[in-house]
């Protein structure tokens, strides 16, 4: 089958054996897949996403990749059944267009589908994929919307993890594909204001169109003071002892969802957050960071980390797309076919021009 | 009044104006105070101090500190009545025993008794704090025991903070006074077995007297290593693609308290934590830091930051100690006078010594 393959540090156009669907597996054919950020830092930063890999000692993230053979990435897909492997229920009949979870079980343990040298992903004409992970598109939802289900589940994933509780002022940090995510997550909780950041006009504009209901250009005006500014009640005064002690006016419970994934944003959120001020960190810096922990120490602010999503907030947000609860069509700002793909990789540097751009394999 | 006062970055005995209450405020003479290892840290590194707290934005944190004049430390005490203010209602009789939450409201905004160059600490013979602050010593508890409601406080605020919703497995990184009262705060929750990692015999045999169930000496055993094996069940596998899922035995609840407060403890934490590990940061870093955002993103680890008490922490302290739930008496490893104040410092730099001194500013 015809693939863009991650190859010597390259993406290059090549026939490459077809996968064949092992027990409880299914063979699908690829509609659509979105490019996803990792998918850039992978292509150009592929021994160190392994080494850190290895050193986290999480399963199923790329430890067991070898290099030295073909990878054909892409993990946002939406496809159509055209088989089944021996195991199967085979409850859906071919022809049916499905997402997937992309994990695959092996020998090796967890893999990452797409991420891995036995399972392509969805940058190739045909997948393989688990039966007990597919989620069926409801009838009707163009593929390339389904493709978008897993994006949104990482925004949606780092929602939940933020536990809200109702009344807090989130401030998002980032508007590239992860802070839009999380914005449409934020959104779909009923939080709000929705305040977004983004130096890029492009990304502002697309945060208001996903829900983001205050803007800010970073460059013009302070993110974290428009943030709590929106927090503040009536006669807020963060300085007057009777506040201090829990007694005064409080600010409402302010939460940053971390969008960027470079060194030096958490520790902006710690210089900007206000006292028990909580952040979660969704953006995947895969360098080494620095920060001033007295900073969190006297504001006594919360850190959670966020990776990924569970299954059924991958197949809620199948379903949250098809109902017309998150309009994702303004988030397509391209489509290529396979011969399109290392293009694509380029323009993807510029955040000022797109988005997501979605690849359909089966088209040159 | 005589007391041992910061000056020029020493401390020396000199004899002092006396304070004078204020409305709403009392007179009291200094039983017994303990020293503190932010005391040591103010008086070498006062001003980072003050700059860090300045920067931070957080009132009562020393930003109004002036160096150039002199300054009386000492903020866990025990003192006795002697007259009040004016508008006090005067509910406990001159000759009462108290404890006081060590904060003033003056109008620089909040202070903190013991780091004020207005409200002198108990390094000193008498103190001024507020009447609604204070809590009455329960009858015959010995003064240098109520003394150390102040340190267990910021254990128990730290526990309170890990949210423990029961059957979490602890570990405590550092056995010093702040990770002693720490494991005081799990024990007093009910929680373990509680596992406890110093260099130090001395704090080793500590941290069992006060209640860990498992301590660790890190030169010989990983800390992290015996923690998770501690939470493990029978049977448990992290490879396991089904306990990955949340599907096979999973780990007990694993909940890391950082009570050392040097750079790279955070990042060896980040490294040694199983997936959805919690830290809690009481250790106070004063310098900056660094981590791997990646370790932390890839586990969906949580951080939070804790600093202080509240009044009602502080309060219910003092409780618990006078009605024997915590034995305290294990953690005083010396008395000085006033005029050992400065040499107490001295000896408090090597931890196989001493945990707590107590300083008894009535002799000499």
């Amino acid at each position: 089958m015809r693939a863009a393959v991650m190859r010597d540090k390259r993406l290059v156009v090549d026939a490459i054996a077809e996968p064949k669907p092992g027990p409880g597996q299914v063979l699908v054919k690829t509609l659509a897949c979105g490019i996803c950020g990792s998918d850039l830092h992978m292509l150009k930063h592929a021994h160190r996403v392994l080494e850190l890999s290895r050193r986290t000692g999480i399963p199923g993230v790329n430890a067991v990749l070898d290099l030295d053979r073909d990878v054909v990435m892409g993990h946002e897909f939406c496809a159509e059944i055209l088989d089944y492997g021996p195991d199967t229920t085979r409850a859906l009949k071919p022809g049916t267009r499905v997402c997937a979870f992309p994990v695959a079980m092996s020998g090796k343990g967890l893999e990452t589908v797409g991420y891995s040298n036995d399972y392509p992903g969805g940058y190739g004409e045909r997948m393989v994929v688990h039966e007990m992970l597919m989620v069926e598109v409801p009838n009707g939802l163009p593929a390339e919307h389904a493709a978008l289900t897993e994006p949104l589940a990482v925004g949606v994933h780092a929602v939940e993890l933020a536990r809200l509780a109702g009344g807090e002022v989130p401030l998002v940090i980032g508007c590239g594909p992860v802070g839009l995510a999380v914005i449409a997550g934020l959104k779909l909780k009923g939080a709000g204001p929705i305040i977004a950041a983004d130096f890029s006009p492009k990304r502002r504009a697309l945060a208001e169109t996903i829900g983001a209901d205050i803007v800010v250009d970073p460059s013009q005006t302070s993110p974290y003071r428009r943030w709590q500014d929106a927090a503040a009640p009536e006669g807020y005064n963060p300085n007057d002892p009777m506040t201090f002690m829990g007694i005064g006016p409080q600010l409402a419970p302010c939460v940053a969802f971390e969008c960027v994934g470079v060194p030096g944003v958490i520790q902006q959120i710690f210089e900007g957050s206000p006292r028990h001020a909580r952040a979660v960190v969704v953006g995947a810096c895969m360098e080494g960071d620095q920060f001033e922990p007295m900073f969190g120490v006297t504001k006594e602010l919360n850190v959670q980390f966020a990776y990924g999503y569970t299954l059924d907030e991958y197949a809620r947000c199948l379903r949250t797309i098809a109902e017309g609860q998150v309009d994702v069509t303004s988030l397509i700002t391209g489509k290529v076919g396979v011969s399109g793909v290392a293009g694509a990789f380029e323009e993807l540097g510029s955040p000022e021009r797109h988005a997501k751009i979605i690849v359909e394999p089966w088209r040159d």
